[in-house]
């Protein structure tokens, strides 16, 4: 993602790992769409896009711009980092374009910061020939900067620690086999891909030291919700008494909501399961439950690895660094 | 499947739900290459179609029926039940076409009974209005009968219990959202596919009443091999202390293998799962660890659903009938 004068450069996620595809997003309405159809995904980037879009509304003199802020949280209800930062971007004054753009760019420059300070808090609990599971893409394409679970996986590779990740496959979108696999092997990171469901026997075979995962919501009291299948694998590090990591951004963190009960899950298309690339899998008649998001109760993670170190609920506003 | 005077007529599972095809098996090769390709596939359907190849080979005069029991074993190495019956073949005096061939065709309407009789016994476990969660296809596909997980589904629906079946699409093959969906359509049975790793989110949500899985070996102490996954809904049902139950008849069972350990688990290629029906998914370079079972301890197993009843370690010869 990259800001171009008076539009947004954005790089296609719907069509890695096949081709390459910068797309030139020039108005509000393209940004929110690229957030619906996951063109860009990843709470931070996320967040990011969606704070050029409401800067684009400004140059297009959209006459309501609470009405842009809003369509664009609609997009995606359960990540929180947009809607943190649209708030602050509804709260300069004036917001003019160049107030708007200004904001965004500095949102963009600040997550890049963040990430690098989790990639750095997190080396306090990986250790030197360390096996990393993790799900779904929580690296640079789902931030501004190296990542969240992957920057702390990519600082692990660069200091020489010799880990190996496994990356679980994360049906029913495939961001671990598509874009993980796509920004590990450019990284040259070794990694072996997997099923979902074969988590659980790796850890079995002890296989798994520990499990790092992003988040797309954080409760005030430390429930978490992220992509579909974080639960599970967060219950089956329990049973084998493997560690669990959540990796996040103060962005990420909602403290106005008191648990996870309270976090609203997502739902998307029956067709993400029944079809894959536009092939039917399926026989026409299948009902599908495809929830993209799950809520891993605070009890069974480990700990939080922020940009202010590694936490623990309950949590502060000091402990998260200006908002 | 079914035996046509000098042939074996076998839908391609392959195909399904798209296509439904069926070819015809004339030698033992080509009955071995089916179970290789997974044409055929479910313990019990295996074991029926491999005994059909041992009665071709003895219709094509092979001078080694030793040599050819011992090919089609190595197919898969996982299921027992092949194992099981071709040594009840091998140990037939003459082993002559039409003696084999009476074997086969007695395998097949005894694994018929079985089904039945694992159905009718399994609704001890199955009150009305269950939700009830499985994995892979046992059903008519995987058998030459109703099946086994299936078989109770398909008995607990048509006596009118209101049930409705949860079923976990299972990659990579995916043989829950193209298998099990269609023969569940077919009879009209309500269900809802999930991705594998939504299961533990449904058991969270007071969803899931009971799990029921079918298996590939089942060790001298309950130790089953079945579906990569099957272990990973043990474990969630475990934490969630909703009862996992395992369908299968004798055949399954491995008497001679005293625990889980000691079962071998195929791995298969990795374009199973960075291909899907011959399209990649996966960047070029990404590496795959692809086993196709795992195995679930006993104590994670709350009964056994037999022919015989429901039991539960150590098995007998006599609980497990006549083999």
């Amino acid at each position: 993602m990259e800001w171009k004068e008076d539009h947004l450069r954005l790089l296609d996620q719907t069509l890695l790992p096949h081709q390459s595809v910068w797309k030139e997003l020039r108005t509000w309405q393209e940004c929110a769409n690229a957030i619906q159809t996951m063109m860009v995904r990843g709470a931070p980037a996320i967040a990011v896009c969606g704070c050029y879009g409401l800067a684009l509304a400004a140059l297009a003199n959209e006459p309501d711009l609470n009405l842009v802020a809003r369509s664009l949280l609609q997009t995606r209800p359960t990540a929180v980092n947009l809607q943190i930062c649209l708030n602050r971007m509804m709260a300069i004054p004036q917001k003019t374009f160049v107030d708007l753009l200004n904001a965004a760019q500095e949102f963009e420059r600040e997550d890049r910061e963040l990430c690098n300070a989790i990639g750095e808090n997190g080396q306090a609990i990986v250790k030197p020939n360390a096996r990393i599971l993790t799900i779904c893409n929580t690296g640079a394409l789902a931030t501004a900067g190296d990542g969240t679970a992957l920057a702390v996986i990519r600082h692990a590779h660069r200091s020489g620690k010799a880990i190996h990740v496994y990356t679980c496959e994360t049906r029913p979108r495939m961001q671990g086999l598509k874009l993980t696999a796509w920004e590990l092997l450019q990284e040259e990171i070794p990694f072996t891909s997997i099923v979902d469901s074969a988590a659980a026997m790796l850890m079995q075979s002890n296989q798994i030291d520990v499990v790092i995962a992003g988040a797309d919501r954080i409760a005030a009291n430390g429930d978490t919700a992220n992509k579909i299948g974080t639960y599970m694998l967060a219950v089956i590090a329990a049973h084998h008494k493997v560690p669990f990591y959540i990796a996040a951004p103060r962005t990420t963190f909602d403290l106005a909501t008191a648990e996870g009960s309270k976090i609203i899950i997502e739902e998307r298309a029956d067709t993400e399961v029944t079809t894959i690339e536009g092939h039917p899998m399926a026989a026409a008649g299948t009902k599908v439950y495809n929830p993209a998001f799950d809520v891993t109760p605070n009890d069974l993670i480990t700990g939080f690895i922020t940009e202010s170190g590694i936490i623990k609920p309950p949590f502060s506003f000091d402990a998260l660094g200006k908002r």
